[in-house]
């Protein structure tokens, strides 16, 4: 397929990630997380997120944050979101399959939380009529590639731990959010007072492969059972667990990061000053979103995949990769800009 | 780890599925399934199952059996097995809480269910009060190492069609299967009848990855929605379809299970006559599973990783994989000789 | 307690009812709705709703609408609502647990669906990360005591069936909406294509039941199945039955839904011009609901039971019921205006 | 219908309970649960069950069992019981769809746990492939008419306790079992040690309701939430505690089951001795099952309905119910002897 701006998981495997897969590839290990190569990844983990915390692998995002709210929740609670989350809106369902909850949702112009919005979600406790609100879940980088400040989301767990509930973070672009605000994962989430977190690597350069990370030790402890249960348990764990080793390592999430933030900033400087194009949310991490007229961007279309994010508004996303290319910007902007003159 | 015979996926990737995921590493591909290698695949599929088959890619034979389950009952329904199926005694009840129905047990000698003993569940259908049977599953090669032959399949799902319910085949090892019957996958399975299969390939030399393949299509419905909201649609999905494509090429499957239903042969040829183990199955697969004292199988352990299977019987399973070697097997026989004789 | 305006359920079982469970109180009858008690008021059902309804009796108006839905969605399928809905905010979030799948919301001004803001959730058929919707499901008489019009649900019907989805009426107040409209309940149902009712009776004194009317018999299928599996068969149906038996004869449905229409009447004209009290909208049914000073309503809160509906605005509900006295609604309003001039 | 031996549900209302719903049809009370009615019963029963006791009525019996469980048990947790329990082979796969959790069955000649079965279900704990046993139910009196004395339940409750474990009982036949035992309802649960209750009475003369009786308080902290969820909340409360009170009172529920297991008694002492009849169980509660030739029975119940129990070997059940009168049993044996001889 054409090298494109369709989404950061187009891309393959970062060659430092392949190499942790080839070179892991002697003799037996035990299964399902026994064996050595875990144990040294479950280490390094502790590493950047401090002793208290733990870490699962599991197969993807949507195993991750289901898995993530079901140790947080039980079917009687709630999670408050944002409308635009992943979890509310891109999973099927799964949370409501999964753990049978109810996700309390807020409209937000950014995809962003704040106190003020939670709290509009935070009553009926005790009533048992309604789900009890259990924790909060939020994105970093957000669904619309705008970033919480590390303020923002200490002010968030604050107020989830004053109703006694969680903080869950979506990290499934949390890297982009590290280089982007120029702060370590744990800075980000541990020292923040995070209870839960779905780490990502697929978008940022893994094959196959999230990390659900307990920032709050409590609520690791059925976790093992839970993951299994929910169809989550690698039997050839080692597989998943070095290519987070690759990941940490010579700070390749770091590099790679980096580069599709970059890049993402390139794709805006010379989309930005584009009549009837306009930037939509400010470009903080690897996502450009912007609003065309129909006919140039389903043009556009014809020669490049991409989602559109808000059919009503005519709202289209652009994601760079680590693998983006200067060249891939240019000849997708030179024919951006064909369209639009032409138009 | 030392190498052994714990488990069929205590081995890593086979050569030439890592050079397949290798050589899909290239460029962009569109994720969740849309892409070229998955419709490459998929066709092979077909070929090996027909043309009316279909075939959905998930993480692990968990999800594999699972979702083969949902797809044939909905929660009032009832599945049969064995009480030795996988199913049952090893997924930590991922049918009762993904699918929410019962699971129909029956004891068996030797693994497999017969259309008697299938029978003694098949009542109740009408009656509120009971689960309704609504499939059957088995699993070949079986949990004990032990074969179904086809004339025995076909008996099963005629039984099933009859009663109006479907035959699922939990296929972990069906590769071992179809080797040691000389037989081809369709010949084993659409021509056969079952209604849908769990397709594995880990256990024979994949790195991550099962298949759950529909040859009734009519279960096939929904299945895409399913598998998403059930948290097993991987999204670099390439990299699944490819270790698949390498799997079928140049008869991969067969040769890897071809050596180790080889080796299994040998092992079991090396340990029969020693006196005080006995042999409980016939080894028709790639299992070997031995009663011993339990002195003697706890030493070896302190050696060798290897499951009790039974413990109030002193069982344990031995099990031979495709990169199992006959040194291997000669330094266990060797280091397990030494103790039967000092014991 | 003292008698008011707290909630329909409030009242107790009407004298009819009542008789009707001690006359019903003979001899033995098969249980769990094979007896000859129920198989009358099926017939009556069918002369109520049509021919090819079909009546499955539940406990409550939760199990009613949650088993309803459960006929029409499976878990990865989807049901729009209002954002007032009972099954969104007052159920607890029992279609998330016992359905698994998805509410799509929509905010009304009055409780009312529309097939415009229905549409603005029919997006996303066939992308697998979405839900798919499936249903729609409406109240009459709404949350807020406001009504649908026979040509606004025909709409709705015409509206889902267009998308090959399915029309759930929450009918909790039915007799309210059927009184208020001046039509029967086949009119208001089965004529218009509503798929499946849930038909209330406990709000319109009933001691106990409600019921489950089919008037598309596809969705019947598996029903009585899953009302068992649901916790929702009950042993003795028999007392089920003939309160609903009562219900309809000599037309006490009407009688009691006439008569608390008649008091929210009375209440409101009282009250309406209250200087500092806003009825928030139109009086159609028997509820009524009204915006206060905090410190009024806190205040008669003191000496009557009553729901805060709206805590950020204010509002408050009051409900009519089967027994409500010209006498209780003058006592309340005389406090009421009490309150009002010594604020 | 013709009165008989087909259930114990079969009967209608005892008459004092009839009155009591009556007695308090009057005026308006507080839903769910929060009336004075309800709390004057709450007390009734802590004065029956102990001051830490707490009690949550629900509709029926398959309502409480399930959510006992669901207060015992998470979805990857487990619970033993006899392969003959009502949870699992009479409620349709309500556990498993509502907890999601396994049922760990055992085969027992007389419907009855001891340790030693239940031991043989107590391993894999700590392996995360398993579901982890947290608890056991038994039914007391047993589905098969048997009691377990009061040390047998106590070294059940102490050997759950042992492992960590809940044990829980299906009363839904307590009152036959107390009476049978010469016992109080205390001695029986709370003071061996039970820690969770279905506390059954529509089999025992209610209309409609069970109650589940927490003995161990810290499994009833998420009840209230859970109970609605799982659609099992009563509007109209009063009038399920109301039955219970007049339960209670005057010892009805001791006067109604003595006189069921005093019919059941005379049923079986005259019946013991026909030839071709075999009693397969002590008669200890209120139920007889018997061994008859089929063509016997089959002709029987053209006259009389009953259920057979157990097809493959012509066993049949005959309940005896708080109405049953020695006319009923004399022209019920009658009609058998009659059958007998003409065989």
């Amino acid at each position: 397929m054409k090298r494109g701006f369709g989404s950061d998981n187009h891309s393959g495997i970062c060659p430092e990630v392949l190499k942790a897969i080839s070179d892991a590839n002697i003799n037996h290990a035990l299964a399902y997380g026994d064996d050595e190569y875990c144990e040294r990844v479950e280490a390094l983990f502790k590493k950047h997120f401090g002793e208290q915390s733990s870490v699962y692998f599991v197969f993807n995002g949507t195993g991750a944050n289901t898995l993530s709210i079901d140790a947080m929740c039980r079917s009687h609670e709630a999670v408050v979101c944002a409308e635009s989350a992943h979890v509310n809106v891109d999973e099927c369902g799964s949370v409501q399959r999964v753990v049978g909850c109810r996700l309390l949702t807020v409209a937000t112009s950014d995809g962003k939380l704040t106190p003020q919005l939670v709290k509009t979600q935070l009553h009926g406790f005790g009533f048992e009529h309604h789900s009890q609100p259990k924790a909060i879940t939020i994105t970093q980088s957000t669904e619309l590639g705008t970033l919480y400040t590390l303020e923002e989301i200490k002010a968030l767990a604050d107020l989830a731990h004053e109703y006694d509930m969680y903080l869950h973070v979506d990290g499934a672009r949390l890297a982009n959010a590290a280089v982007a605000l120029g702060c370590t994962f744990k800075e980000m989430t541990t020292d923040l007072g995070v209870d839960v977190l779905s780490f990502g690597g697929t978008k940022n350069g893994l094959m196959i492969g999230e990390a659900v990370v307990f920032l709050n030790p409590e609520l690791a402890r059925d976790f093992k059972y839970r993951r299994k249960q929910a169809l989550q348990l690698c039997s050839k764990m080692r597989f998943l667990a070095v290519q987070f080793e690759a990941y940490f390592n010579d700070d390749l999430w770091k590099r790679n990061a980096e580069h599709s933030n970059k890049m993402a900033q390139l794709l805006y400087n010379k989309v930005k000053d584009i009549p009837s194009l306009k930037v939509m949310y400010p470009v903080q991490a690897n996502g450009v979103f912007v609003q065309l007229p129909r006919e140039i961007w389903t043009e556009l279309q014809k020669h490049y995949f991409f989602y559109d994010w808000d059919l009503d508004n005519d709202v289209v996303r652009w994601l760079c990769s680590f693998d983006t290319t200067e060249e891939d910007i240019e000849m997708f902007v030179d024919k951006l800009k064909q369209l639009t003159v032409n138009n």
